[in-house]
């Protein structure tokens, strides 16, 4: 990591003793290999015990890791399993907060479909995920 | 844009009703073109009057169109101006929500600077940027 301009030093003061932004990255690629692999177990296990979901941030919260559980299966049982998520660029870290464009490759009625998502997470001081919002739309669907 | 699966209609009928996908990532890249100009004014002019930025998000709210320009012209005055920010990858747009992964490059003593950035955006129904949240930290600063 390079020495921060001083501006930025400024800026980022407000983040220190936050968790590690190694730790946060490895939540985030641990999400997308369990996504995956419609592990819902494991998926929410990332999450704390009073953590709330909006997938996608328009619609409405699902509150508590037993109910974002249940969520998980939900859209795993209608999606075609097992699916490729990945990272698309750097998870951008802010502290605890973290966000980070996704990109899934699935089929929907038998055509490749690819779903351009972003997530943005807050954590809590276990490292667990407190909060996660999801970004997408109509517009971010694609047939390829 | 293809057929939606029955569960993205579904999850996704909240977000009927709002601006055009295509006006939100015209806004982005406007955004990202004033931004390397180092054009405040022009920046500024994308907010609502009664805008809310945080840059980063862990910082302090800058409140209102005016201390918003005022911020960008203290930030562009620290920084290497002109500069070359660009989108990675597509905009995600949730109704008048939407987020976006960014690449800044600049100098920085000299150097050559790269910031990961990404920033979540609210609009409202006149299509200005209602609030911004930057997302980024210390892991994302690179010297190339």
């Amino acid at each position: 990591m390079p020495e921060l301009p001083e501006m930025a030093k400024g800026q980022l003061a407000g983040q220190a003793g936050a968790l590690p932004a190694e730790h946060i990255r490895d939540v985030f690629v641990r999400y997308t290999e369990l996504f995956s692999d419609c592990d819902d177990d494991g998926v929410a296990a990332l999450y704390a015990e009073d953590a709330v979901l909006r997938d996608p941030v328009t619609g409405p919260a699902v509150q508590g890791r037993q109910a974002i559980r249940d969520w998980y299966q939900m859209a795993f049982d209608a999606m075609d399993c097992p699916m490729d998520m990945r990272l698309e660029g750097a998870v951008r870290v802010a502290g605890n907060l973290a966000a980070a464009a996704l990109v899934v490759r699935t089929h929907s009625n038998g055509q490749p479909l690819r779903v351009d998502t972003l997530d943005v997470m807050q954590f809590n001081d276990d490292g667990l995920i407190a909060a996660m919002d999801a970004y997408f739309g109509p517009s971010n669907y694609h047939m390829d």
